[in-house]
């Protein structure tokens, strides 16, 4: 059984996933936090001791870290004694954390692809670019480690695993619907890193049809979905991690991601994208500095965890998945409907990176009981869904099943 | 005679200035143009020798100058023996350029009023705060200044002057009008420099009605005008340098100023206004970089002299003067209209910058001539129009006005 968790991050998501790795210690056993910013973890851990969410007496420490340097990393694993590594630091460090837990045996769990700073969206499928080149080498060390655990890719990669397992004989498409019907009350501001955000959004929107990669543009695509609990909304084709898996695991079936974009969200993108300040390429000023514009969006806008307070509504994402069962089509919803106050007030963030941070919460409980100790690395739709909807389910985030004109718990 | 005129600055404006001032140089003497980029004097000088402008054979020589420098500038004029500099750098340099023509005793020419990089929108009047104050200095020492002598201000002050004095016994308001009716095919940019262009409409938007300043804010106050060429136009009540001397010298008169804008225009201001990129307040990014985010959105956007070449469409600006005359309501509407392509192919400038570049030109070659000499420190509506407009009449911006329904040249 694996035991005791460092998490690697200090963000929105780091403070969801701290949270939840404190009201689940009996299981997860000592839990450590780093970050460059060793004032961001110890800000995390006074609001996990403010709101009483360690289930037992334990360590919770503190740590600055540079995940990039793989040696540091992985003194930290060996000296805190981790078996399980929760990455939910920016997704430029996934490659050496992941390197760090080869290094010292440890599980890796992240909730994003990879990233390099200076390209941005590269050919699909992403993966193959950074985490599957360490796919054999896992195998051969066995080190399990479990690719984009969060919520999307993540919970949505085993609601389509679940859907076509349960509902049909051969899958024909998986459509991944994510939207966030909640306010923050500001002007503009983007639910996690803007750096990363905005990245999500500029390049090609790959997807998958007709067994092939296909292209289009950011809010080229658009469609209204008519969802559970937030009514009508407007989705638009993105690029997303979780189409680059399910395509591989699933090549028979179209896999498209859909985001969920307001009219005021697309107009301000608009701007600063045909502007060029959503630029990772740096600008000189008249006075001769160098600058890269995306890093100045970033610092006027509001930080994404400042949101939580006054942040209302509801988040609903699921996946609408298609195929057929004894030669009938037939099509299923599978979802989760989360609530902003409600998360801020369990953990203190908002909707969008609760979602993101309860999921790989779960999947280290799944390594550490053994379930999910997969000893190689896979990505979410490779591993049995029903013991992690199981766990979500009594963590904070139900899945829920549409079919057949009937809502249903999952399990029901 | 005054002769002999050094040009400060090297941008659009200053490209105007210097062709038109070699194509006057019999008035006009020797020529020196000088900016902190002596390379961007040269490549003005390349267009000058291009388009065989000097009208006569004579000098016109480049420098390198940070005109912040009181002592250099003055070097300068002392060494090239400058009798009139024409200022038409940045507007953070007014006051230093004043300073080193106080001490030279040259004849001072600006087209815009003082600012300090870190205010934006001081009190009215804003000339008190800044250029008046050394109004009995130049007095004293002899000094000819001519503040703000471009287009708006400049001749558009000229126009209320001369639409008062000819039309009518009293005055009861005077509504400036700037229309922009051209096209540059780009998707966003300025026709000036953007950091003086967005300070125009950051701040308090203040004007002079019922004898009192009142304050409004930036696309706050909207009107559709009918205007002769460019037809109906929506113009918003803007914050303008000419207001302030206009109101000083007609207190009885209301007076506003209305600057044309397109919604993408106001779309595009709104969106970087509100997220905090035009502010001259530096943030620090999440590295450690302290950045100005207004010098950001400058560095990304087009180079307003880049957009000379593809420039379409006419400029209309113009003053709606009202007041009584016998004891009956008068209007008369006091205008220019400029093409954009003919003046680049004149000048190798847009219309934007020859409105602006041509009226200090025609000021220099008055104060050569002695019309406009006065020895002291004067705004444009101080001084005679008549001279003014015949001189802008034969350099390339006529004056028009509308009268009792007719249309006609103000000399016809």
């Amino acid at each position: 059984m694996k035991r005791n968790v460092l998490i690697i991050g200090a963000g929105g998501v780091a403070q969801v996933v701290a949270h939840k790795c404190a009201q689940n210690n009996d299981v997860l056993g000592d839990l450590h936090i780093a970050s460059r910013t060793k004032s961001k973890c110890d800000a995390i851990l006074e609001t996990v001791r403010e709101k009483g969410a360690m289930k037992v007496d334990g360590i919770f420490e503190a740590h600055a870290l540079d995940a990039l340097d793989v040696a540091a990393t992985a003194a930290l694993i060996r000296e805190k004694d981790v078996q399980i590594v929760i990455n939910v630091g920016t997704a430029f460090v996934n490659m050496s954390v992941l390197d760090a837990c080869i290094e010292t045996g440890a599980a890796y769990i992240d909730t994003a692809i990879h990233e390099e700073p200076d390209k941005i969206c590269e050919t699909p499928p992403w993966y193959a670019n950074y985490e599957w080149k360490k796919r054999d080498l896992c195998a051969e060390k066995g080190v399990t480690a479990i690719l984009g655990a969060g919520f999307d890719p993540g919970v949505v990669n085993a609601f389509a695993r679940y859907a076509i397992d349960t509902y049909m004989d051969e899958v024909k498409s998986i459509d991944i619907v994510d939207i966030n019907a909640g306010s923050h009350g500001k002007y503009f501001a983007t639910n996690f890193d803007p750096e990363i955000n905005f990245r999500e959004f500029t390049g090609v929107v790959y997807y998958w049809e007709d067994q092939q990669w296909k292209e289009t543009t950011m809010f080229a695509s658009g469609r209204d979905w008519d969802l559970p609990v937030v009514g009508t909304q407007r989705a638009y084709q993105s690029g997303h991690d979780e189409v680059h898996s399910l395509a591989a695991n699933y090549p028979h079936a179209d896999v498209r991601f859909w985001m969920g974009f307001g009219e005021h969200y697309i107009n301000v993108f608009t701007v600063l994208k045909n502007i060029g300040l959503l630029s990772e390429q740096p600008v000189t000023t008249a006075e001769g500095q160098e600058v890269i514009p995306l890093k100045v969006v970033k610092a006027c806008l509001p930080d994404p965890s400042s949101l939580a307070p006054d942040y209302t509504g509801k988040t609903c994402i699921g996946d609408l998945v298609k195929g057929t069962k004894d030669g009938q089509d037939v099509e299923v919803f599978v979802y989760n409907v989360a609530d902003h106050k409600e998360a801020y007030e369990e953990v203190g963030s908002q909707g969008i990176s609760y979602t993101a941070g309860v999921p790989p919460v779960a999947a280290a409980m799944l390594i550490a009981k053994g379930d999910w100790d997969a000893k190689t690395m896979k990505n979410v739709e490779e591993m049995d869904p029903k013991p992690f909807f199981t766990i979500l389910d009594q963590i904070g985030l139900p899945t829920r099943v549409e079919f057949n004109g009937e809502d249903k718990a999952w399990n029901a």
